[in-house]
């Protein structure tokens, strides 16, 4: 925990890739709080900054998502969790967040 | 573009996958005009928030990326580009800046 930055709000961007697909299923934020929730439930956990309360990702959908690994990059201010969903990651139903393609 | 909420300081963070493997290789900050340049050029630009200047990855090492698809997330805050890099994301030579694991 201590080769990660978190921001002037206590937060680090969060993606989470499906460990089998590999596809990006979202991106979120955390603070130290919900790392550690996540560390040691191995369920992800979550910062909703619009909510401003910790978020445990299916509590209410069920969507679970089970944690294989946790890794962060070179700048230690970002995370990767990798994981095994119990459903679709996309609050629309979509398994993945990034459903949309951006047209030029 | 018009679905896209970039932050105050005008940025969105962006996720970096390899288009082959589906490795996460990266995640950097675009704000428009890196979002129109990567657009325009087929190839990656970013905001760089410590040096505060528009950043061609790979201008320097050689490393571009090539853009295969540009998506956007759900809630139009984050995007992800599907990349074929010309070689390693990362300035410390690995594939992919989230080479290391988070201890428990």
């Amino acid at each position: 925990m201590q080769n990660l930055r978190f921001d002037a709000n206590g937060l680090i961007p969060t993606v989470i890739q499906d460990a089998t697909s590999k596809d990006v299923l979202m991106v979120a934020w955390m603070n130290a709080d919900s790392l550690q929730k996540t560390i040691e439930s191995g369920e992800t956990w979550f910062w909703s900054r619009s909510r401003q309360e910790l978020w445990h990702k299916g509590e209410t959908s069920g969507n679970i998502q089970k944690v294989v690994e946790i890794r962060y990059d070179c700048d230690g201010d970002t995370l990767l969790v990798l994981v095994n969903p119990a459903g679709p990651a996309c609050h629309t139903g979509n398994s993945t967040c990034f459903y949309r393609r951006l047209e030029n």
